[in-house]
C-alpha cells in the first residue's frame, strides 16, 4: 500500500474511515493485519467499476463510492458471511477535484458506518483516462459453513429476497427514460434501488445451514439461475407469476419488454436461494428473522436448463440472457 | 466477483491460475473462501497500476503483471508474511487485443508459479481509458508476529537487503535514457531490475522476532526511512559509503544526480530494515539463511529527522525526497 499513493489524500480522505480498527494499523505499514477468530474461515471478493460503464458520469460521487461497496457487501452475503473490512484501490482522474474524491470517501464511510465495516487498507494513484474503482471484501464465516452455487439438488425449492427488476428499471429512471411514463415517487424510488442495492447480509446469515445453494441476482434472474444450476449440475423451472415484483414494476408492465427486463436485467443484488423441500418452513422464517421478503418461484429439475412457465403453464421461448456490460 | 466480468475471459485466462487451490472454488462462486491456519493472523495489501503512469506503454504485458505481483509480494515481505492468495481486478481497454490479455495473465501465473501463490478470484471489465490494475495479496503470519515500521528505538542499526538505486535507474535504462553512457549488458541488468523486483519474501520471515521496524524501499530510501522514523518516534543517520551499490549503477557515479537518484529514487523494492545492535549477528544470519546480502548503513537517533554524512563525516543537504507519481 501507498507507494503510489498521495499520503496526504490516503491520510485526509482514507483514515477516518478505518473506524478505528486495530488491523488497519491507521493505514501507516505496508499491509492490514486481521485476526480471524478460531472456528472460522474468511471469504474474499473483488469488484472493480469505470466511470461512464458501470456508473453514470453525473451519478452523485457519494452514491457510486456506496454502490461499489453494496455490490461487494452483496457477494459476501451471498456466501454467507459477515464483513470485517474493505480494500480500496482508487485511479481517480487526474482532473478529479478534491470535492469530488472528499465525497467519494464520504460515501465509503456512510455505508462503512451503515453496515459496521472499517476500511482496512487501499491504494489512490492517478489516471489520465476514466475513474477506475476496484474494492475487495473480506469477511468470516464458521468453517465449512459457507453458502455455494453448487449445491442444489433436483426437487429443491427456488426463492429470490425481495423484488425483481428494480435494478434494471431502475437504471432506466436514472437516466431519465422513464420520465413520463410513470410517476416522479416511483421514478425516483426506482432509481434509488439502481444506486443503492441493499445487501441481503442478515439472510445470508440465517441462510447458513437452511439453503443447499446461493448467489446474488446481478446479472439477472435467468442468466444468474443458470449459473446456479450449471454448478449444482441440474436445471430449473420459474413459474412467471411467482415472480415477486414491486408496486413501480408492476406499474410498468404494459410495455412490450417488461418480463424480458424482469428476468432478464442486471443490478438487483438480491438472493437466488435453493433450498430441499423439507426446509420451506425454515427458509421463510430465517426471512421473518432478517426482516426480508422471501418469495418461492419454482424449483430445481433433474433436466438442465432454465424454463420460465406463464400464468397458462405454457413455456415462455426466446428471453435475453441477461445484462452484460462487455 | 464476475458481476461485470466475462465470464470466458475470466473461465479462459484466470482459472488455470488458480494452481487447483480449493480457496478459489474454481472462481466460480461469488467469493472464495480461505482457511487461515489456527495462530496466525491474515496480512492483506492492495496496489493499482495504471498503464503510461505506473509502467511503459510499450513494457510486455507478462513483465507489467508479474512487476504488480512482485510490488504487491514486496509488502508482504515487508511485514513478515508468507504469500496465500493473489486478487487481480483488471481494467482492460476496449482496445486490448486478446493477445495482449493473455500475455498479462501468463505473466501472473509465472510469478505465481515463481512465488507459489494462486489467483483466488478478481474481475475484469472494460475500460474506455488506459489500462488500470489493483491487485491484493493475501498472506498469513504467526500471530503477533507482523514486522512494523513502529517500533525502531534510538540506537538501532538500520540495515538494508540487496543493491539501491537499480530501480530508479533501471527506470532510465529501460526508457532508453542511459544508452550510450553504459555498456549493453550493464543497460539491459538495470532495465530488469525495474521490471522485475524481487521481493524479499524469505528475507522478511527470517527477521520476524529479529527486527525492531522494517518496510521495504518502494519510494527511494529517504522518504521510506523518514515513514519508518516517524512511525517509530525516532530520527536516522545514514551513511553515503555504507550504501549498497551494484557495479551497473557504480559506473554511473560521475552523474550530478547520482546520490540523489541513489538514495531519492524508488522501485528498488528491497527491505529496509531496524535492529537492535545486540542482534546485528542473528540479522546478518537471517540474510545468509535467506540468500540476500544485508547492508548495515546507519543507525537511528533520538534526534528526528533523516541525515546523510559523507565520506568526510559531514552532512549532505538538500538532497529531494524521493519519487512521486503525482
Amino acid at each position: 500500500m501507498t507507494r503510489r499513493g498521495e499520503f496526504e489524500q490516503i491520510a485526509a480522505l482514507f483514515a477516518p474511515l478505518t473506524r478505528g480498527d486495530p488491523a488497519a494499523l491507521g493505514l501507516r505499514d505496508d499491509a492490514a493485519v486481521l485476526t480471524v477468530p478460531p472456528g472460522r474461515q474468511i471469504v474474499i471478493t473483488t469488484d472493480a467499476i469505470v466511470a461512464g460503464v458501470h456508473y453514470l458520469p453525473d451519478d452523485p460521487p457519494d452514491l457510486v463510492a456506496r454502490k461499489l461497496v453494496r455490490v461487494n457487501l452483496s457477494d459476501l452475503a451471498a456466501m454467507g458471511a459477515e464483513p470485517v473490512g474493505l480494500f480500496a484501490a482508487c485511479a481517480f482522474p487526474r482532473t478529479c477535484t478534491d470535492a469530488w474524491a472528499e465525497a467519494f470517501a464520504r460515501g465509503l464511510g456512510e455505508d462503512g458506518e451503515a453496515f459496521s465495516v472499517p476500511i482496512l487498507g487501499g491504494d489512490t494513484v492517478a489516471t489520465p483516462g476514466p475513474a477506475v474503482f476496484s474494492l475487495t471484501a473480506l469477511g468470516t464465516l464458521p468453517t465449512g459453513q459457507a453458502l455455494r452455487r453448487a449445491g442444489a439438488a433436483a426437487g429443491d425449492l427456488l426463492a429470490v429476497t425481495g423484488t425483481l427488476g428494480d435494478g434494471a428499471f431502475g437504471l432506466r429512471a436514472a437516466r431519465g427514460e422513464l420520465d413520463g411514463g410513470l410517476d416522479a415517487e416511483s421514478v425516483a424510488w426506482l432509481a434509488d434501488r439502481y444506486r443503492l442495492p441493499q445487501p441481503r447480509l442478515g439472510m445470508g446469515v440465517a441462510l447458513r445451514g437452511i439453503a443447499s445453494a446461493a448467489m446474488d441476482v446481478s446479472d439477472g434472474l435467468l442468466q444468474d439461475l443458470g449459473h446456479l444450476c450449471r454448478a449444482s449440475g441440474v436445471g430449473a423451472e420459474v413459474t412467471v407469476g411467482t415472480l415477486p415484483i414491486a408496486p413501480a414494476v408492476a406499474a410498468l408492465q404494459g410495455r412490450d419488454d417488461w418480463l424480458e427486463v424482469v428476468a432478464g436485467g442486471g443490478d438487483d443484488y438480491e438472493l437466488l436461494i435453493a433450498v430441499p423441500p423439507h426446509r420451506r418452513d425454515a427458509l421463510l422464517a430465517a426471512g421473518q428473522a432478517a426482516g426480508v421478503a422471501v418469495t418461492v418461484i419454482g424449483h430445481c429439475t433433474a433436466q438442465t436448463g432454465v424454463r420460465l412457465r406463464g400464468a397458462d403453464g405454457a413455456l415462455i421461448e426466446g428471453l435475453g440472457q441477461g445484462f452484460r456490460h462487455f
